[in-house]
Order: structure tokens, then sequence, then C-alpha cells
């Protein structure tokens, strides 16, 4: 799904046409040019086009982009999935921090997990006021461009490619997690399972998910309801032990006090459960009308939800003794002790791992089209505004599997990796968002402003204290890298906003360039003997330029009896006495390149106020397979002069077809 | 060096010029063009250019391709090496086969080492007549296209290139194999090993030898001296046994009846010790005046040391009761017997190997200009008729390199799994230029002729006899490779020059073709906006064109606010007014690739009498990393239409700094 419409993208790119760049441009609704003469082996690598055609369906045309319409219940598949799934690592990282205290500290789960729910509270009321505020739909970028300017506006965008990157890799690694836990002998393969599901979410977001959202519905369905079912078993479970947990405890052995410093990493840690909670306001032009109304209804759909199964798991993790375990995670242990691992758990389990998969692709959704904003504001490169055949932002899509990707390997597929360094870039754009809002409320003052400006200013407070505290008890265990890539990015928009800012003085756009005017033309035609090719080549020279010479390099070999300096050709174009001389290079050396490069050099000092034309011949012979057999002489001749810009070198591919037929 | 010498190469390619095309033609000799601005970081992959550079040194002028003058002793070290150090796999390939009929068996190694000498001397005495009926140099493949026709000289030649791989590979392994007898601890990295020294030997026939061939003096004479040292010091030896030898023996458990198949096999397998006899012959050009007589001396001169090698090693094999060993040579364990393991042993092993290095690039020297015979008779691809700068046809060496290291890498650089395949080549090649030879005398007979062919004739006789032996006795260890091979060769001739045939009838190839005639030019420029590389780009097109019009795609996207359905660029291309009509392309899909074939091919079709041109402007940024920033729409409109053989397509690069200037 898009979280920005369609009708807002693009806005301001006038000098970049939405264009599809893709190798795969031509595809099963875009014949290949038919004037070419008949199909051949030449197109045999089409095979592969088509197979990738298959997969990602056929082009889109503009009117085909669907404008979704959803329902909140619907809202909460498409994009709430990011902020709900949560709750498969939230807890858990919320225990690994407390069992470094030793297992008794484990019971300080509930008050902290009723921390975060209170903030949890307090982001929901805070962004259903971004909603009234921004019903074209709000991200933190786009409110804190317009109310805190574009440094702010920057710190957000950097922020949120960190925190897209990490919700890809860690709803991933969570999914991966509550499968192995169903499966334990999956575990040694959890890197491939990653790669294999994310190359899975990838390839749909290329073919553009317009009509998949609702699919979404069942698996979200059976993962609430199930979870919460299986809360609720849970709840007034007899406490009679079902089978022991597999597994080994992790840090079992450390018995310190649960200092401040502690209850803040795990209150830090825990707050990864609220990611994905601004996801709802991005996406408010997807709601049917009345739109926010019903998007209000979705956030308080979604913070119930979210809410009532954090509070319920922390409960359940203090009453059946639940401690961190290898290969097993906290959720999988509190299903087990629940319900048993029969059937309900693991379609409870198989369906987090669907919606976590899901969850992931909720970035999908959101990077690209940031990306492609950031590239209308010349703060990446345009690519990123550029959308493939399906309409989708495909650079972007590309480039954030590449990071989730990277990020995944480098943490092994390790959820508790990743933990540190995720949330802060979510509470850096929560905070900035809440912020931008309370200069919003300040600026335009509705009727009781002052009320919802104290109230996101509360917000922002909340979330940006939130922030620091994560930075200062999570920075070693990897919050620096988080510390350190959001300044690249903002490193690189400036670097790319000064080059494109740069390029267009240059190129003079927006102010009118000079009027064009023609310069007499000269042609140079590399032959290498008098036949069909040379002629064709020649006829086209002539048509182009006002003077043409062809030219061929002759060997001053003397080792060489059957080397006759050239009389040989000499004597043919005498014969045949086309209107345009032949020159003969002569040349010292093995390389035909040299002999010809240096003439053109010549005859482009000669003659500073003509415009030089390289014209090429090229046998494009009926099968791809029998280019070895024809000499290679146009391919090093074009790489030598395809990087002059005081030229114009044009290959001339003539097929043999219609050369033995002219 | 080169077996055959450069006045005879390239007779007859008419249609070829002897060209470059590496992509490092351009070199320390051949500055970069210098219109084409200053310098950028563009030429950056120059770098790996300069070391390539660096290493095969700079082009060569065809002057200073010396024909080199040789004496009969330096003859053995540049044309007899791979007969020479055949001792050093011939011997131990006849104790192989006899060891399966037990150790009681290897006695027979003397007798069959005699009946291979008798051999030796018929073959020398048939080469030096060979010698004297073709001075400038008779490969097989030369003799019998002369006296035998095509067809024998296909098999002469597709024999020769088996042949000549084989060479490689076996010396290469037979070498390395000497290496790892004196110092076992290299035995693992055998493999690798080999392939280093392929790769030096390769590149140093890049670079040409011609300054190196007398390099090759000191360790062929090292060789030659310490080996017959060895044997003399092994024949008068005390028998009072030195340290026992490492390594297990190869079958020791058999004991079968010495059947006459066993000798016939031992007896094939002991002539890949003739192989290289030849070599001479082939380079009779090389040698100082007289070169008849002195190539002779040389033949005579390499029989005689062959033979004593031979005979001497087989005595001491006898008396050493030499058995096969895994991981150490029987050329190894006799010199460890006569001198121990000292630093004598040492030092021949080392020559062993260097001079074995040295053998293996006899091929290099062979099968190069044989290709590019092939090629000036329309049987390979021209390609291998082309010079590379340092004069050598880097084609051809590059190809045996591959087939060399592919053969090194399949057998595991085990020379005893190559000596099954190895000779059949070498003696068809025999049997077939002295079959030519026995032509030759009928044909021309001079005084004496019958005695000479007379004993041409017991010469092709015994090596055809000797051909079908080693068909026969080896075909299941591998002989049968070879039986497939030599076929699949000539059926590649054939391929071949049936499709040249072909091609010279369609370029009507020495007919004289139509006068070409010059049409109206038509010029399509695809542009984006207007700006001094638009502008530039029309001059260009003025430049070219009778009729010049501009193209741009609009895109038909009511979900775009930011569309204005092209009005903005239709109004700043009517402010700016050239001389240039601007046509909007509406596009409902997002390609733009798309909307210009298809108004190319709509031009095309209107107008049948033009011969149409397709512009398409490229920005050269100041440094290659900056490309990532502009559109690569160039290269995908380039790539749809480069096929195209009804238009000329050119890209007109066209640098900012520049643009900026204009």
């Amino acid at each position: 799904m898009r979280l920005v419409p369609l009708s807002q993208v693009g806005a301001g790119i006038w000098r970049l046409p939405f264009v599809s760049v893709t190798p795969d441009g031509e595809g099963a609704d875009h014949p290949a040019p038919t004037l070419a003469g008949p199909r051949t082996d030449r197109d045999r690598p089409r095979l592969v086009a088509s197979v990738w055609r298959a997969l990602v369906g056929r082009p889109l045309r503009f009117r085909e982009a669907e404008q979704e319409q959803i329902t909140p219940v619907e809202g909460l598949s498409a994009l709430s999935l990011d902020a709900l799934t949560s709750v498969a690592y939230g807890p858990e990282a919320i225990l690994i921090v407390l069992a470094t205290a030793g297992m008794g500290a484990l019971n300080k789960v509930l008050p902290i997990t009723i921390a975060i729910v209170v903030l949890l509270v307090l982001l929901v009321l805070s962004y259903m006021q971004v909603i009234d505020a921004y019903p074209g739909g709000g991200g933190s970028y786009a409110v804190s461009k317009a109310n805190l300017g574009g440094g702010a506006s920057q710190l957000a965008a950097a922020s949120l490619i960190v925190d897209y990157t990490l919700t890809v890799a860690v709803s991933i690694a969570a999914g991966v997690g509550a499968l192995t836990s169903a499966y334990p002998a999956l575990h040694s393969a959890t890197v491939p399972i990653c790669l294999g599901i994310l190359a899975v979410v990838t390839v749909l977001n290329i073919r553009g998910l317009g009509e998949g959202a609702r699919a979404f519905l069942l698996p979200t369905f059976l993962f609430i309801v199930g979870l919460l079912a299986v809360i609720a078993v849970g709840l007034f479970h007899p406490l009679a032990e079902h089978a022991p947990q597999p597994g080994a405890v992790v840090v079992s052995t450390g018995v310190g006090t649960v200092g401040i410093l502690l209850v803040l990493k795990a209150f830090a840690a825990g707050c990864s459960a609220l990611t994905g909670v601004e996801a709802i306001a991005n996406g408010v032009p997807l709601f049917k009308e009345p739109r926010v109304t019903r998007a209000k209804r979705t956030e308080l759909l979604l913070g119930g939800t979210l809410g009532v199964m954090l509070l319920g798991l922390a409960v359940l993790a203090v009453r059946f003794h639940v401690k961190p375990r290898t290969g097993q995670t906290v959720l999988s242990q509190i299903m087990g002790a629940a319900v048993g691992r029969h059937w309900a758990y693991y379609v409870v389990s198989l369906s987090i791992t669907a919606v976590l998969a899901l969850a992931a692709n909720t970035s999908f959704g959101g990077l690209p089209v940031l990306a492609s904003l950031l590239a209308a504001d010349d703060r990446l490169p345009h690519l990123f505004a550029l959308r493939g055949d399906r309409l989708v932002f495909s650079k972007g899509i590309w480039t954030l599997a590449a990071m989730a990707a990277a990020l995944l390997i480098a943490v092994r597929g390790n959820t508790n990796s990743l933990i540190p360094l995720f949330a802060i870039g979510v509470f850096i754009g929560f905070t900035l968002a809440q912020a931008g809002l309370v200069v919003h409320w300040w600026r335009t003052r509705p009727a009781r402003w002052w009320g919802r400006a104290l109230l996101n200013a509360i917000g922002a407070l909340a979330t940006g204290v939130s922030s620091i505290v994560f930075l200062v008890a999570k920075f070693v265990e990897g919050a620096w890298v988080v510390v350190v890539a959001i300044p690249v990015f903002i490193g690189l928009f400036h670097v790319v906003a000064r080059y494109y800012r740069q390029v267009a003085g240059e190129l003079a756009l927006g102010a009118l360039p000079a009027i064009p005017s023609s310069k007499p033309t000269f042609v140079i035609i590399p032959v290498v003997n008098v036949s069909r090719l040379t002629a064709q080549a020649v006829s086209k020279a002539l048509s182009l330029g006002h003077e043409v010479v062809a030219v061929t390099v002759v060997f001053d070999n003397p080792g060489d009896a059957a080397d006759d300096g050239g009389r040989a050709i000499e004597r043919e174009w005498e014969r045949w006495h086309p209107s345009v001389p032949l020159h003969l290079l002569r040349s010292e050396y093995a390389s035909i390149v040299k002999p010809v490069t240096d003439f053109v050099d010549q005859v482009r000092n000669e003659r500073q106020d003509h415009q030089i034309v390289v014209l090429i011949p090229v046998v494009v012979p009926r099968k791809l397979r029998y280019r070895v057999l024809h000499n290679q002489i146009d391919v090093a001749l074009s790489s030598a002069l395809r990087a002059r810009t005081d030229l114009i070198v044009a290959r001339v591919p003539m097929s043999l077809e219609e050369l033995a037929s002219s």
C-alpha cells in the first residue's frame, strides 16, 4: 500500500518525467519494434525478461493504479501491522534487559509495560490530532517540513530512512524467530529464511500491492483473535505447567540490583513495541470518506488492541515465570505455557510469522515514497522519483531491500541484536511530528487550540525524553550506529542538493538557452574493404554530411609478405569509384584504433567550425552466436570514441539479410 | 618464440586488417585523446589498464618484432624443450603400465625403451628430410595441406590443436610433479601451482617472447648437463641404497603375466617421450644461415641427447628397482637414488620444473600461429588472425590458456591422467607430415628421391601403426577423449568455413557494390526540458538533418496533481522558439521508452525514403560517481534502439563543463 497518495507525489519534480528505466521496460504489453526485421536469436535474453514479467505482472496504466479505499478494520491490516506485531519482540526486549540483573528482576516487566502503555495512550491521542491537522497524510517529514523548516525535516527524513530499514529487518527477523521457535529444526537456516522472505516481500512490492492489501485481512484476523484468545486462556490457566520449555536460559547467573539505569534500559528496549503507531496518520487518504473519522477510529482500535496485548503478555510472563531463552522467543514460551504446543500454538505461531512479514511490507510502502519526495526536493538522486512499469518507485524498493538484507546478514537474523538500534529513529520522528503540530496549532489557532497544543507538547516532550533515554541507555549496545547513520544521511542530502543546484545553473534550467544553429558536417567512416556493408555505410554518411571521407588502416609491416601497402583496396576503391575519397592511414603498430583516433583529432583541429561525425559500420549477424565470427573492431572503436564530447559517434548496425538483398 | 616466421603469417587474409581489439588498445605510447576536455575521474578505470600495460609492455612497432637468428645450441633451448623434457614423464608412464602386472614386470622397461629409441632414430632421420624439403618451416598442417589436400590438413590441424593443448597441460603438470617430489609439503597445492605457472607463461606470451628466448639457455643447460651427470653417477653407483624413497608404491599387489597388450600399452605410454621431435622442422626459418644445415644439426643433437637420456634412465630404473609411487615421480626417485637428496638433487629438480614450464611455452608459440593460419583459411573465427599490441596473436594465446587450465583442473594436475590422451595427436601429425613428404618426393623427384621417399614411408608407417596402437591400447583410459575432440574441431572448421562463404556472398566481397547515394535525413531528439543540453542537441541535429523534430513524453496520469499535460514545457518551448518543432507524446504508462519507439516507428513508416536519425542527449558529469545523480533515460533509450538496422542511433555526450560555458 502507499502511505502517500499518488496525487501528492511528483509535485515540484518539474524537470523529471516519471519514467521506467528498468531493463524490462518492454514487456507483454509492449511489443518489440517490428521494423528491425524478423525475430532472431538476439531475442533470446528476453526469456529472462519474460520470467521476470510473469513474476511482476504487465505494465500498468496510470489510471489503473487504484486509489485504495479502506475501512477501519481493513486499516488495521493495511496500516497497523508494524505496530501490532511489535508484541512479538517488545516484551522479550524488556525481559532480556532485566535478566542481566538476575531472575528476580524479571517481575519488573509489569510496571515497565504499564509505563509503556501510558506512553502509548499519549501517542494515540496525539496522533489522532495529527490526523485532524493533516488529513492529506502527515508523515513526520511533511509535518516538520511545513512547520519546523529544512533542518528538522532532514533530521526527520534521515530518522525515517533508518527506521524503515530497521522495521524491515526487525520484523522479518522476529517473524523467522516465531517460525524457528515452533520448528526448532529450522533454526540453523535462519539467515537464508530471512533473506527468502525479504525477496518475496520485495518482488511483491515491485509488482505493486494494489490488489493484494485485502489478502492481508485473514492472517491479521488470525493473529489478533488468536493472540487475544491465547492471552485469555493463559489468564484463566490452572497453572499446571505444560511440557518444560526447550532452549537454554539466557544470562541466568547474574544477580544484580535493579538500578534506575537498568529500568530505563528495559523501558527503552520495550518502547520498540510502540513503533508503527504513526503509520495510520500517514495513510489517511487511503480511507473511505469520512476519512478523518475512520482514520481516528482505526488509531483508537490499534491503541486498544496493542495496549491489551502488551499488558496481557506482561502479566502472563510474570505468571508463567518466563525467562529469555535461545532458540525460543518469549512469546512462543507464553503461548506454549498457555495452550500447550498443540495445533492452536502452531496456528498462532504461523500467523505471527505471516503478519511480521506483512509488517516488513509497511516499510516498503513508506521508504520508496519518502525517497521520491526527497528526490523531488533534490535531496536524493532523481532516480528515486522514477516509477517502474507497475507505477511503484522501484529504485527505492530495491534500495530498502538491499539495506535490510545487509542488516539481516550482519546480525545473522537475530532480532535482539537489532533492538538497541530500533525505536530511536521512530521516536525522533514522533518528537518532530508532535513538535511540528504544536507550531501548527500556534499558527492556525482553531477553537481550543491551546488544549490540542498542550497534548502534542506533552507527547513531544515524552517521546523526546524517551529518545534521549534510548540513546544514553543503549548507546554502547548499538545505538551509536544510528547516531552515525543519521548524520551520514543528512550529509548525503546536502551533497546531493548542492550538486543539483550547480547542475541546474550550468544547464541554465529555467532560463532560455541560445537559439540552436547548424554547422557544416564532416563524416568519417572507417572501412576495411569494398563491400555492400561499406556501400550502405557510405550512403548513410552521404545522407548526413556535407563532406564524407572513408578511412582504412594500412599496416607498415615489413615482415608481412602479403602487405601491399594498401594498394589492393586503393585499386578496388578506384574501380568502384563512389563519390567519396578513401584515405589510407599508415600505422607502424598493430592497433587500428590509434590511427583512426589520430585522424579524427586531426580533422577536428583543422575544421573547428564543423560538426564531426564518425559512423562505424557494424554487421549484425542472423544469430547472436555468430558474433564471434565477425571482427569486433567496431566495439573497440566505439569504446575508444564514446566519451568524446566533440564528436557524434554512431554505430550503424546493418543486418546481413538486408545487405544480402541490397 | 614463433614457430612460423612473421613473414609467413597473414598471407591471404586480405579482408582482415591485423588490429588490436584489446580494451587496452591505448597505452603508454598512445596518449588518450586530449580534445575531450580535461582528465576526470572517468579515467579511473585506466589504473587497471596501466597495471596491465606494465605487465605486458608498451605496444610494439612491426619493425621491432625481431627475426630471431639462433644457433644449434640455442635451438635446443628454443625448439627442443618439449621433446627433451619428455624424460620427466615418459619412463614413468611405462613403469605405471608395467606395474599393473606386478613388480616383476618392471624389468621390461628396458626393451620397451629400446623400441622407443629405435622409433626416435627413425623419426629424427625422417624429420631431417622434412627440413630439407620445407626449409620455410614445415608444420604437419602446411605439409599435408600442400601434398595431401584439405581433408588431411584439417585432420592435421585438429590433431595439432589437441596436441598443443595437451603439451601445455602435461608439461606444467609434470613440472609441478618434479617440484612437489622435491618439496612434498607443496603436494596439496598442486592445482593452484599449476594454474599459477600457466598464468605466468600466458602473460609472458601475451608480452611476446622475442627478447626472452636466450634467457632459456641457462635452465636448459642446467637440465641437460645435470641430468646427464646424474645418469652417469647413477651408472657407476656402488649400489649402496640411499635413504628409502618416500611415497606409497602404486599398485604393488597385482601379479599378472606380461601379455602382448600390456607391452603395447607400455610402449604407447612411453611414446609420449617422443612428442616435440617435430618442432625443429617447424622452426627452420629461425636459424642462422646456413639454416638447413644448422637445423638438421640441431635435430641430430636433440635425437642423440634424448636417446641417451631415455636409455640411461631405463637402465637406472631397473638397477635401482624403482617403482611408481604417489607424490614422488620416477625421475625424482632415480635422481634421489643416484646422488641422494642433496643439493645436486634439488638443483636438477628445480631446473626440471623450469624447463617443463618452458616446454609448455613451446605450444604457446605454436597454437596461436596455427590458429591464425586457420583463420586466414576461413576455418576459425577471424579474431584469431588479429595481432595484439605486442604483435602476438593474443586470442589464440588466451584460448590455449583457457583449454589447458580446464584440462589441468579436470585431472587435478595429475600428469599420469593425461598420458593416455597424449601422443595420439602428435603421432597423427607425424604420420601426415611424413606421408605428405612421400608425395612430395614423388612429385618433385630430386636425385635419389626413392631412398628419401622410402625412409619417410617407413617413418609414416611406423608412426601410423603406433597411432593405432595407442588408440586401441589406451582407448578406455582416456584416448576416447581425443577420438571425440578431433572430429569436433574438424566439424568446427567446416561450420566456420561455410559461414564465411555465405557472408562473403551476402556482402558481395570481391564484386563491386552499388554506388552509394544520399537520402533526405529526418532527425528525432528526445528531450525532457528546455536547457543548454537541449539547445546543444538541437544544434547538432540541425547540422545533420534536413528535418528535425524534438519529442517529449507527457504522462496521462490523472492521479498526479502536478501533471499539467505538458503545458509547461510547451509554453517554454514557444518562448524559446528554436527553429524546431516539439511533439508531445502522451503515454498512459510510466515508460518513456515505448512512446519514443512508437513515434520512431510511425515516422519510419511515413517516410520510407528518409534516413531516420535518433540523437539521444547525454550529460557527462565531471566525475563518474555523479552519474547516479543523472537520469539514465539515455541508457534505456539507446538499449531499446541499438539493434535497429533501419535507423542511425547516436548518443550525444555533452560535458557539464562545456555546457556551463555554452
